[in-house]
């Protein structure tokens, strides 16, 4: 007998929970009707059931994971707590119970990918993480459905709205990275401890997911190469507008032909024409490049409640849609092929230098020999004189990333108190199509 | 017992029918890992067998429809060969057969869409037409999936790549239409009569198509009131720019609360904060707005044989998927809720105008009388001395498309040779937020 009503155990309250409850309620008839059942909340997963929670009164609220885990009502289950533990423990008992699972913890899709989808094989379940990577974006889905025709070649992404937010500040007010940060957390848009986001942990997680599912394999954390924002200044944001750049933090995954697969997380001087250049604020967007598609970009908010639910409730409905039609699991996760990576020295790009040193004659041809002896060709070389100092700002063709190491090694024993204040990679993907 | 094999009839074998099979061939171990069969190009059907096809010489052409769809090898059917007949017979043959249909076709999906949706109902099998809109763009199943979530309040699209490409150009050579155009023609960009693309007839079907899906109801070709950008001067797109804006032809579909649904195509001068906005050239993109995720947009080639094909084979991909799992037709088309349209008289937009008239004294006064007299508040007013005559450039507040018709008589019946020489709607969904 077909099901009338999809039940659904929400384990965890917070901003997306909440989320969650509002849109299933806003919009119950639309999503519904689509389904061709009505989804409904049984029971939901909380710390604390005697705090005040206005407007979710109705909400049978539980303290215990096997309230819900033993519930034969519930057919779902949406973890929406975060971290890795208990979370994980609790999806891999819901799913053991024959349950699906829908989340949006990147830290347990990031690490403990592969476990999860194992479970979810053996259980006969569906394990679905849309909003694990950029909030509402579809991305997910995508590279599950829509672009499996493609071989990717590359992927880029601005995936985290706190320092998306925050360069976006500096660009447009001028503003230093210390006046700025202060700004967002009063704002509520950074944390008390803001490491996880301005240092490009929570991007690389999120990389590891996409780099996953674009080259069907099993990347991790520890396979990507993080930097953050912290060491991003004033002074370079203004050398890149005057340069025709914008500086985006990018997650990036790309095929290097015969090397493997160069993951990796940092700030990048981006050309004003690539469709991410435009993508400001708290928004985030997904950049791809494959063998049928060509360029494709999805764009969208990468955080908040409803925007995250919106991913959230998609999946709940695809749950529901493969319980309705005892199709669960019809979509097996693809990271099936075995990985390799391109080492980072092997990499290559172009990079901004930017560097002071004592304002004598010669400066620029010390520089550029220094440069010249690592193997770096440039491509611009500006200088002016700050401070008492000479300021050299250097614009590479592309290069190793080994050779840029030496190269900077190389300037920094130059005589006259040469000291590197920057180095930032700058992006080629559109002039290499 | 499980299928090996997913057997594909091809119906076409043009740009897009020759991009499948190309892709198909490229891509083919990856493909076939995530179906989990192998799809195999059993037969094409062909106007002329004898026809030198480079490449494409192993395939079995056929001439005759009864070839595939009396085939009990092919499971899916891809309809590549546009036009509405004998596409729509082709189609509702092969789901006679129990054959699921793939399309790319936007005339029978737009004009026809509710009774192929019936025959695949009927027939318990799919019929997907991912392609039918934004070439390669996944839009189609966001809206069948990933955006299930939401009740859109407007969708905007620029979908028509040849007219995209003329205003880039417009916009960035200062070049005039009849020049574009030739030059678009001479580049394959623009057909010999391109009344489908200029005439925005083309980019109509696909807002009547992404209309029905956004607002779950049956919108056609009828329902969509067109302008394309045959009266878009140079002297226009100058003064957008001056204005800040960028000229976009756009496909709109709005719900206006209380009203219906307003869905239009016309040229639309767009902020150029707007995410439409930096779209140029070739390229297309849609525009959404629901009230979970917020504001989305998906970015991409809107037509060529390889990005045609990435959404050809997505859905080929996904037919294959409800084959193997027994879950054909596991979606229901959601065209469901009966649709009230919103008359064009009652849709509201703020306007530019621009017109000529006698240079003589009281021009701004006998203009802003007479719209003034219809009704309308003027936000901005221009005027200068061109070929002896003064050009008076005006954007409108936001008002009713009547009270901007009302204006527009009462603006060419002045004395003094008045002439409007254009009017354009001037979009304001940002500052609506």
């Amino acid at each position: 007998m077909k099901k009338d009503v999809i039940g659904l155990g929400l384990l965890g309250l917070g901003t997306v929970g909440t989320g969650v409850v509002q849109v299933l309620r806003d919009n119950a008839h639309e999503i519904d009707r689509k389904v061709g059942a009505s989804l409904k909340i049984k029971k939901a997963l909380v710390h604390n059931a005697g705090k005040k929670r206005p407007g979710l009164e109705d909400l049978e609220l539980v303290t215990d994971i096997d309230a819900i885990v033993s519930d034969p009502d519930i057919d779902i289950v949406i973890e929406l707590m975060g971290g890795t533990e208990p979370a994980k423990e609790y999806m891999l008992k819901a799913m053991a119970a024959g349950k699906s699972v829908v989340t949006a913890n990147k830290d347990v899709v990031a690490q403990f990918g592969l476990e999860m989808f194992a479970a979810a094989a053996e259980n006969h379940v569906d394990f679905l993480f849309e909003a694990s990577v950029g909030g509402g974006i579809p991305i997910i889905t995508p590279f599950k459905q829509c672009l499996t025709a493609n071989r990717f070649t590359e992927v880029m992404g601005i995936v985290n709205g706190t320092t998306n937010y925050m360069l976006t500040k500096m660009t447009e007010a001028g503003m230093d990275y210390d006046v700025v940060l202060k700004e967002a957390q009063a704002e509520g848009y950074a944390e008390a401890d803001p490491t996880a986001d301005v240092g490009g942990f929570d991007a690389a997680r999120k990389a590891a997911i996409l780099a996953s599912l674009a080259f069907n394999t099993h990347i991790t954390l520890e396979d990507v190469a993080v930097e953050g924002i912290t060491d991003v200044s004033a002074v370079d944001i203004e050398y890149a507008k005057k340069l025709d750049y914008v500086v985006k933090l990018l997650a990036i995954a790309r095929r290097v032909e015969g090397k493997g697969i160069d993951v990796r997380v940092h700030p990048t001087f981006l050309t004003k024409d690539h469709p991410l250049a435009s993508v400001n604020g708290v928004f985030n967007a997904i950049f791809v490049r494959g063998n049928a598609i060509g360029d494709a970009m999805f764009y969208g908010r990468g955080a908040g409640g409803r925007p995250t639910a919106s991913a959230v409730i998609a999946d709940v409905v695809e749950a529901a849609r493969g319980i309705l039609t005892d199709s669960r699991g019809r979509i097996n996760p693809e990271f099936f092929e075995p990985k390799q990576l391109c080492p980072l020295d092997e990499t290559e790009s172009r990079y901004y230098m930017r560097l002071r040193m004592d304002d004598r004659p010669g400066v620029l041809g010390s520089v550029a020999t220094a440069f010249g002896w690592a193997g770096v060709s440039l491509k611009s070389v500006l200088q002016r004189h700050v401070d008492d100092s000479a300021e050299v700002v250097i614009v590479t063709h592309t290069v190793k990333h080994s050779s840029m190491v030496a190269a900077t090694q190389a300037v920094a024993a130059l005589p006259g108190n040469a000291k590197v204040c920057s180095v930032i990679r700058v992006d080629k993907s559109l002039e290499t199509e």
